[in-house]
């Protein structure tokens, strides 16, 4: 038996997640209120969120029990395969072994159903009937809305209007699963209006989709708000994907030199990486290399500093590495890491020293995808070619340095709804592009006056 | 442990595909050369395809070993998972239990590539370093591309005029995996030209781009034909399916009582039943059907005949169930059971009895895919939805019987690049249509002088 595609057998699938808060040597610094300047209280987020999922983005608990029916409902697409990418490893002809976890065999086709079925699940238990959110892309909204159909909740979501009228795929696949989608900015919400008022042709932005998705969610008691990334207890569920990999590569005796993934809000870098830096805090020799676009720089040109979550300042103010919330992203083809923060745990760990960021042009990282979809099958999502990008440069590493590693790194999803973007890189209209200092600095003007980090 | 996706260690991968033409209680009428009237020898065979796929067409053996290296090609997606549809049985509420095959694991989404995979690697064996093939919708172009790219080979899609401007994504999905992809009717074949001096804006046409293909194919040495379907080495390889679901049906202890997949040119439903309709032959008391569309019934309305394999009349003539040569179907959104004739091994098995076929509407099939979806996750392609339809029926009448039944299906791929088709049905543009008996009558002149079927 080789170990092209392996362990899928039940004993794979965790019973709890992992929560790396519990092994951090130094403990996060908290959220802030913007009003109190202090931390906020758990009722603070009752309108938003259920209190059973505050509890959790609060937990101190290193493990947290997987309710049978999620896993029940993960157990469609789960465990997911571990891959030995020979024909990768043989076209890049380097001293290293090449492991990933296949995220984009779930029924949306990416990692995002990890957390949206659980958030469902818990929704569901503290009696809501109805989630609201936004998405841009669509990655996330569809994943919502898979979730909450199977689990027998109502879903709508603001899609940013450019995204609506341009990637319809995405829009249709919530709608086959009976989400109601809009364009977002709508009439229905002050925030729309607002911002309709202004300019009627408005393309919309995740910070208005983000606004819009809250002010409902907390107008009917039966309904929250829910997101799919940054948050700590996003973290905590998608860490399914780095256990399930430990187990896996465990079964085969090995384990990684590096550990790779694409990072937008950070939530399948997260989810593949922290079970593998628990292990680096207890002294395991290892790389963790977290990979962002260069037109958005959070990790590599952003500071750690508060900032909102979002562009209207109704979120609390989290402490993250970030561009500013004014600050809006060229309309790169990988939308899911088009994300002005970065996930507080994420960022934490990165001032802590365990995880390496790099910053990748687009171009290198359709080239890299190209190259994994002529060898290994799978036509990557513009975001995790990100990865294989910073996968491809680690093993070019290892041969310049004549060293054996073995690499792990996740696939985070396919790319069939995003052919336009190889379409664009084939017929050469991709150009590279990073973002000019001056704009990063004009960006940072909108956290100029907020708390800094102690 | 439960069964909802279930044995995929290697050991359930064959080693062999089965050949039904080994175990048919009465021999298959010859394919018949259109001049000489008689059966055509491996060497009319010789400028389209490699003789050793030839002699795979012709070969009476029970099995034939599947090369190492497409058994390694294989490994990237095989073995599929089998599942339990168990959310669709509650919803149905019927004494049945479902189990299905997902061939849309595979790269380009479909069980196209078990074939495909074991055509490129014929063709290198015996020397031929570029395929030329054609499609429609583009499923079995894409699958062709990936396979060629995988061991090394060129390839070239003729793709269908209409097809390659609405469709972008499979086109898209070609040229990704390196295949030269150009809209048929092209202005480099004699074909293609005498298309054009009539009609320069002509849509194109299945029966021309498989012209355009074999011109081109039989031009240079170094290069042959490929085709998806319908003939008896694509029913072959197929098999995988079918041998793959015994093996993992048998672990679980089960065995079905209805056998059921969509059929076009024939290609998925055979891989998955013949290794059951050869227990039937062997006196297992099974039920095995075939679903086709109303709007193209080559099964339950062509007759059986003698005809050729495409419209301009260049392949020998088929003993098959088919509506003519000439026969256009209506542009449904299954594109892949637009074909005028059936694989002649599937009709031969329908005249003796083996399987029944069943004519769908392509409004209940819809109806019948978005439960699936909304049940099980997975959006099924709008093929794959004839066979959901027919599971759906199946388990209805078992409840008006009040009989226990397994219903085994073939989940032939997903439709995550056909939403269009689920937008059309979600906003209530798909209408009700069954081909008019006049029109069969008119496209069946076609074959009136044709030889008879002794």
């Amino acid at each position: 038996m080789t170990t092209k595609k392996t362990f899928l057998s039940e004993e794979f699938l965790p019973k709890q997640w992992y929560n790396l808060n519990a092994d951090f040597p130094k403990p996060m610094p908290p959220p802030l209120h913007p009003g109190t300047g202090k931390p906020p209280t758990p009722e603070d987020f009752a309108p938003i969120f259920p209190m059973n999922l505050v509890e959790q983005e609060m937990t101190p608990a290193r493990w947290v029990d997987i309710p049978a029916e999620v896993r029940e409902v993960y157990r469609i697409w789960r465990p997911t395969p571990l891959y030995r990418a020979d024909r990768l490893e043989k076209a890049l002809d380097a001293p290293v072994k090449i492991y990933f976890k296949n995220e984009g065999v779930s029924p949306p086709g990416s990692h995002k159903p990890n957390t949206a079925v659980a958030q469902a699940w818990y929704n569901k238990a503290f009696g809501v009937k109805r989630l609201v959110t936004e998405t841009g892309a669509g990655q996330w909204g569809s994943a919502l809305a898979f979730a909450t159909k199977l689990l027998g909740l109502e879903c709508k979501v603001f899609m940013v209007r450019v995204s609506y009228d341009q990637k319809p795929y995405r829009r249709l696949m919530m709608q086959t699963w009976g989400a109601e989608c809009v364009a977002s900015p709508t009439d229905t919400t002050e925030a729309g209006r607002k911002i309709l008022a202004k300019n009627p042709d408005s393309p919309g932005s995740l910070g208005i989709a983000i606004s819009e998705a809250i002010e409902q969610a907390v107008q009917r008691k039966d309904t929250r708000y829910s997101l799919g990334s940054v948050l700590n207890h996003v973290m905590l569920h998608q860490t399914v994907i780095g256990l399930e990999a430990k187990k896996q590569l465990e079964a085969l005796g090995d384990y990684p030199d590096v550990v790779i993934g694409c990072a937008g809000g950070g939530s399948n870098f997260a989810g593949a990486s922290f079970p593998f830096i628990a292990d680096k805090i207890a002294g395991k020799q290892i790389q963790v290399i977290a990979a962002e676009p260069t037109s958005c720089p959070t990790m590599t040109r952003g500071p750690y500093a508060y900032d909102f979550g979002d562009t209207n300042q109704t979120t609390p103010l989290l402490p993250m590495h970030t561009l500013g919330h004014d600050f809006v992203p060229a309309p790169i083809h990988a939308g899911g890491l088009r994300y002005h923060g970065m996930a507080p745990m994420v960022s934490h760990a990165i001032r802590l020293g365990l995880i390496e960021p790099v910053a990748i042009d687009q171009v290198e990282t359709f080239e890299s995808g190209l190259l994994f979809a002529r060898t290994e099958g799978f036509i990557p999502a513009p975001e995790t070619n990100h990865a294989i990008a910073a996968v491809i440069r680690a093993a070019k590493q290892a041969k310049e340095e004549g060293k054996q590693k073995t690499i792990f790194f996740n696939w985070s999803g396919h790319g069939l709804v995003d052919l336009a973007a190889y379409d664009a890189y084939l017929t050469g209209k991709l150009k590279p592009y990073s973002l000019p200092d001056e704009e990063i600095q004009r960006a940072l003007k909108a956290i100029e006056k907020l708390p800094k980090i102690a």
